[in-house]
This record gives C-alpha cells, structure tokens and sequence, in this order.
C-alpha cells in the first residue's frame, strides 16, 4: 500500500513535524531504510543514524522532535507502539491460508473443526478435539485426543499439544514447541526414580504468544497456567504447576520449576533460572542470566546470583571488580601494620 | 475408580491415622483438593495447608503424624512414593492406542515391528529398523534405518530417532526430543571449519526417560551412552561421546560438553553447564546453574562458577554479599592508620 | 575400506614413523580402538593411553613423535584435520537416499525440485519454493511458500523453514531446528503487548551448519544473516536482525539478542549470553556461561559476567576464591589496630 505521511498520522496518531504530503510504501530499519520508506528511533543507540537515514519519514518519540534530519517526522509517544501499527499497516500480507483440511491430514471424525480453520498437511487431529472458527493448524502439528484449541489461533508447523491442553482465543504457538510434556516427577525408591503419573493439564488463555521449541510440562495433578496476554520466547523451560500471570515477558532459554508461581505483568530477561515452589510477585523484573532462589516481592528489580534487590547487586558486582585492587590494599595495610608493630 | 483408605494403604502401605472407612475417588494437590480427594504434603512449604485442606485423606510423612488435620492420614515412610503409587491406581487411564500401524505411517517393508505396536499418523520407518512388542511411536516421529527400540517404549510425537540410535526396554522419549543427531566436531583448517565425520551411534538403556526438545548426539566414533533408569528433563543438550550411569537425574536446560562422564545417581540441576572430556563422579549433586569445570569426586555436593564443594562456595557467596561492608571496614581501616601515621 | 598406512598417509600427508604397510581397515577412539583400527591423539589428557591403546596405527601431532608406542605413527602438523579426513575414507556410508519425492510428500505444483533431490515422506513444500540440486529434505520437515534452499543441502527430519527463509549451497539443519520464527518484538501499550509484525527474512549462507533444535527468529524488518562456513550447535537461540560472520562457532545453549551483530570467526562457548544492539567483533572468543553486556573489540578473549577480559576476569576470580581468607585477614587487621589504639 501507499500512504501519506498524514495518512499515516491519521490511523497511528502522532504530529507530523514536516511535510505530510510525503509518500511512503513501506517500513524498514533506520539503517536500510530508502527514500519512500518509513523507520523509528526508539533506541537512542541507533540516535546518530537519524541525520543520515535515507528514509523519507522516522516515527519518533517527543525527545526527538527538534532534531534535524533530512527526512519528515511524526512525533509519537509511544514511537514503537506506533511503529507496530504502521508495520501492519505496510506489512506484505502473509501469503493466504485457504480454510480446509488438507487430505493428508488424519482427523478423528469425532474432533470438531469450526468454520473457517486451515488445517495443513501431515496435521493430526485426536478423538473429541476441538479447533475454534478462524483457527490455523499448520503442517504436521499434532493435536492429541481432547484437545481444545479456541477462535482465531494461529499453531505453527510441527507444534506438539498433547492431550493435556486447552488453549484460549487467539494464541499463537511457534514451530517446535510442545506443549503438555510429562512433568519432571519421580519419587525415589531406594537408588531407583520411580515415575510420578503426571495427570493433570496445562491451560494457556487469551492473547498468549509461545515462542519455537517452548517446552510446557503438564501438572502433575491439576494445571500449569499461562495468564492472558503473557509472551514466552523461544527455548523457554515451563516446569509442571507454574502459574503464569497475565501480561508476563518470558524471554528466550529461561527455565521455571515446578509450582512457581510468576505475577501479572513480570520479565524474566533471558537464560535467568527460576527454583520451585517460590512465587514472584506483579510486575517484578528480573535481569539476564539470574538465578532467582528466593520469592521476589512485587515491582522489584532483582539480578545476579542469587537474585536479589538490583541496585544492591549492582553494587557487589562493582565491588567484585576492584577485588584485585582491595587485595592490594589489604596487603598494604598489612606490611604498615607489621611495620607500625616493629617500630613499636 | 474409588476406593476406601484402608484399601489405599493395603496396596501402597503406610498406618491410617483417623477413619480408615472414609471413600477416595481422585487425588489432587493439597491447596485444590476438594471432599472425596486424596492429596499428599512432602514439601515443608506447604506444611500450612494441612490444618485447611478440603482432602479427605492425606499421605505425609512420619513428622507430620500427630498434626492436626480435619482430613483422614495415611503415614508412610516415603510420603511421596506412596502418592506416586496411588496416583497410579488413580490416575484416569490415557486415552487407548490400539494397536495397529496407521495408514498414512510410511514403514519400511524391511522393518520389524514387533506384536501390539501401535504406529501413528505421519510416521516414518527407515529400512530395517526394528520396534520391540508393546511399544509406542506417537504421530509424526521419525525412526531412521536400522534403529532399534525395545519393548515397552513410549515414542511422544515429534520425535526424531537418526540412524544411530539404538533403545532399550520401557524408554519414554517426549515430543521434540532429537536422538543422534550429528556430534560438534570441526577441525580447523586455516579459517575454515572442517566438518569430521560423526559415525558413532548412541545407546539409551532400560527404564531411560528424556524430556521434551532434549538433544542427544551421536558419537564421532564409539557411543554416546545412556544408562538405565536414568532420567532427562526437558532441552537438555548431551555432546557426542558423553557417558551418562544408571538412575542419574539430569534437570531442565542442563548442557554436558562432549567426551565427560557422569557417574551412577549423579544429580545435575538446572541450566547447569558441563565441559567436556571430565568425569563427574558416582552420587556427585552439581546446584542448579553451576558451571562444572573441574572433575568432581564421587558423593561432592558442587555449587557455583567454577563448581566445588557446595560448603565452600556458600561460604565464598555469603562473602560476596558482605563486600559493600568489607569496602567500608578496609576504608575505616585505612583512615585509622594514616591518622596512627600522622599521630606518630 | 582397507588402506595400508602408506596409502593413508599420501591422501591426508604427514611423515610415518613406523611400519607402513600396516592395513587399516576402520577409525575409533583411542580407548576403544583394536587391531586394525586407526586412531588419533590431539587432546593432551588422552596422552596417557597412547602407550597402551591396541589401535594399528595413530595419527599424532609433531610433540609426540618420538613417544613410545606399539601403534605405528602417522605424524601430521594438523592431526585432528588428518584424522576427519581419514574419518571421511573409513566412515561407513549413510544409507544412501535415493532421489525422488516420497509419494506421501505434500509439494505444491508452484514449487521448483532440482535435479536428483531426495524428498522424504510427510515433507510439506510450498508455494512458489525452491529446493537446489542434489538437496535433501528428510521426513517430516516443512518448507514454507517461497523458501530457497540451495544445492547440496541437507535438512533432516522434522525440521521448519518457514516462509521467510533462503539458504544458501551445502547447508546443513538438524533435525527439529527453526528458522524463521517470529523475532520477539512487542510494543507496549498500557499493559498490553502490542505484537509487533515480523516481516524480514532469515539469510543463511554457504556451507553453515545449524544443530538441532536451535531456533533462528527471522527479522523485524530487513534480515537475520548467518555467514558463509559458520557453524552452530544445538538448542541455540538467535534473535530477530542478528547478522553473523563467517566461520564462527557458537556452542550450545548460547542466547544471542535482537540487532547484535557477530563478527567473523568469533567463538561463543556454551551456554553464553548475549545482549542485544551490541557487536561482538572479529575473531574475539566468548568464555562459556558468560553474560556479554557490551561490545568486545575484534581479537579479546572475554569470560565472566558481565563478559571481560579474560585475564582480568581470572585474576578476579582467584580473588573471590580468596574472600574467606581475606576476610580473616581484614578481622585481624581490626584486632591489631584496636589493640594499638588501646596500648596507643
């Protein structure tokens, strides 16, 4: 599509610092962008490429606004979230997926296929499943006996959901992920792991996106749960019983124990690891690569290992890094006091 | 099926301590347990649900015998043993797989599968390979030439089992699992890689169980090895020419480097790291996140980065968090001193 | 095949130091090789085994040519480059697959099959896409409307390339790896997350070879590039608009975030993390577990968290080791200094 910039302004808000009859036929980043495109500044790293960007107009936060760049602005206040808006707007169609069941496909004629769902080829539909209207089943994704998918959800290729799941309206699951694994649960008897039956079931509600090659348990009894509106990343660990909060960021090769319990509105940034049977409270944050043992309490920052207050860990690791010096200065203090002691 | 609690305790053992009369229909956790269930408290935090549970009975352990509880006890030695061997009596049976090879499977003419094997939709079955009686491959799951698995397995959909693999009895491979796939192994030839031939193969032994999106390689030459009764959680990664002992448990996210040994009952946690060509000896337990550098004896509890002994790393830790204070006390300590100097 | 040891020698060259007329008829490790058998020794902790192993013959590098051995020696300046060629002469050939699409294959009329390309069963080909000669796409795996995949490829089982994928000659995927998946990118809005559209591509070049169950995000706009001759492990996670060198090595488990960009040759050793919007430049080798929070000069060897020189990170290592003794020393310094202050 073709739009003005003042068309643009229009559908995403904004105020167009420039001229607005310019027009734009697509998005790109700010350092590939050609003239007719539209970018964003969002990062301030990428701030010195707004004087040289060849895009004819940069989607902009209200910092930006008296800056001085060849191409036109529109001032956001959300410069991102508008950007997303402008992307869907721009954002080549995905190549259509015709509704229907593919003849390869094997679907037990007991499952129910609502209107209009896409079911591609090699896809297994279990006895008594349920896929909502508008859904999208793509190739070779398995969807085991009982299984309910709802409306408008988009399973990528080679998704497993076993019998254990029931997903909400509108969720999205990426390529690889499994979803309703046995859980990790074995009891020991004497130098042998006994297997704990895992029968329970994992819920995922309204909203969810699941990243590629996710992995999330089945409770042993009962559900593991994923809030509405919660994002996972891809290579995510969800261990048997976690209890996911709406809104949640995930972000990529996180792992959670058992029973943990994550609050509305979290970020785990990525690789942190999560202990069992502890809860971390809404809107808590937690850096990269912690390692968190303890509940976090809700809306504290926590990093490191183990995870604790942020600012607090920022200073350990800062004295961390002078350690050599102290050792110095410890050595120092020593050889004036042995001296101090001689002189005595 | 229900059962009474005196039936309960005849066929997992344990003393009733209250009525043994009382009728069980389902088991559940101990905070959503409702009349008619049975639940069970092993973790010491969730000791505080015992006075409230809605449970009509519960398995605890011999601490927790003289609680008070409105619910009906069954006092065993191995609380959550006997839970495991209830839920079995329990636990709604899966949905049936009968039997039979489905049409749209493509299996070799030269493959055997043996009695009762039940093959899925969608799966492939290399020229000669071999599935022993009673076993299972779910949808979708690949078996390469000539693999073998044995009798009693449970092959998850999803699955990819290369030419290499070789399985024994009662193994459960989960969904997204990739068995045999190429070893990391490059030389270097001036700034190119060379890729070295993996033509070893991998043995998973009896009563192995391996989680979701697990990767096990193959051998450069020789074999990867899995011994019995050993159990991986989910994305695990397992190098090629890695020697796993029997009744071992390997914990989410887990990565071991290629040529390392873990010994019989060795404990790795989660997301913990392993370098290669090191042995980990029998019984050793490695703390989650830890990154093993060293060979660790048999029986060491290890911890930290680099790993060692658990009691020393603690130690190192809880001196870590003291810094700040270590800083200032070394500072007062500098300040005494030069006004010691001034003074003399 | 048999070779003699001459015969070896002249197509992998180095110097024998022995007998060669020797016939070698296989390759095993130094441990488990027998009579007959050629093995090598590159890794100095095997050294050990080179006086007892019941290999024919051994494939050293020039510091072990006068050791003393019942194996006859080839002695090579590259002995783990000799010995995967060697590999490559001995290795028993895959089962070999024949040419042909697989009756069971869903491949779209619009889609172009290069001359001898090998697709197996329950592959599904898109729309519009491209398979170069001699490729070879295994059961099960997907390739989406409008993929490219070049000449001499391999791609195994259960594998998904989704639509925004192109791949260059001789790639190699793994079984149960994506590329292509959406980048995590989300716009907040209020407390929602507003998705934002994926809509770049995934370039993989020449000769890369991707393990199995890693996961390549394809762009927000533009493209995530792996470069010529890199190789990559399994279960690695790489974010949307990462761009790659050639001829890199990224072990298993690392995380790579959005917009980073990898220069050529660089190393990341398992499990490493990397923040986003940074640049990792040529040749710079990442320790395992590190967390990369900044950008590391071309040619720097860096470990720890946040990732650093790695020299400096060693030496503040061995100081945190030290911290239980330092903190004995700081108490006795405080005793002595009291014990001044009341005899000053």
């Amino acid at each position: 599509v073709d739009l003005t910039l003042r068309d643009l302004a229009e559908r995403v808000g904004g105020e167009i610092v420039g001229d607005g009859s310019v027009v734009l036929s697509g998005v790109s980043g700010i350092r590939e962008a050609r003239a007719g495109q539209l970018t964003f500044l969002a990062n301030p790293k990428y701030e010195r490429y707004l004087s040289s960007t060849a895009a004819t107009a940069v989607i902009v936060s209200p910092s930006y606004r008296s800056v001085s760049s060849r191409a036109q602005l529109l001032v956001c206040e959300n410069a991102y979230g508008a950007f997303a808006k402008a992307m869907a707007l721009f954002a080549p169609p995905e190549p259509p997926v015709e509704p229907g069941v593919d003849p390869s496909a094997v679907v037990s004629p007991s499952a129910r296929i609502g209107e209009g769902v896409a079911v591609g080829p090699h896809v297994t539909v279990g006895a008594g499943a349920s896929v909502g209207e508008g859904t999208r089943i793509d190739a070779g994704t398995f969807l085991g006996p009982g299984v309910t998918v709802g409306r408008g959800c988009t399973i990528r290729p080679n998704v497993t959901l076993t019998a254990a799941c029931t997903l909400g309206d509108r969720v999205i699951v990426h390529s690889g992920s499994v979803i309703g694994s046995d859980g990790f649960g074995f009891a020991r008897e004497g130098c042998f792991h006994l297997k704990v039956p895992q029968i329970g079931t994992v819920v995922v509600e309204d909203d969810v996106e699941i990243g590629a090659n996710v992995c999330v348990d089945r409770a042993t009894v009962g559900a593991t749960r994923i809030g509405r509106g919660t994002k996972i990343d891809n290579l995510v660990q969800i261990g048997h019983n976690v209890v996911i909060g709406e809104d949640a960021i995930i972000v990529a090769q996180v792992g959670i124990s058992g029973s943990t319990r994550i609050g509305d509105g979290v970020v785990l940034a990525g690789q942190v690891g999560v202990a069992g049977h502890i809860e971390i409270g809404d809107g808590a944050v937690v850096g990269a690569q912690s390692g968190v043992t303890r509940p976090v309490p809700a809306g504290l920052k926590v990093s490191g290992y183990p995870a604790q207050n942020h600012a607090v860990s920022k200073r350990i690791l800062a004295c961390v890094q002078q350690l050599p010096a102290l050792f110095r200065r410890v050595r120092r203090l020593e050889q004036a006091l042995s001296r101090t002691d001689k002189e005595a």
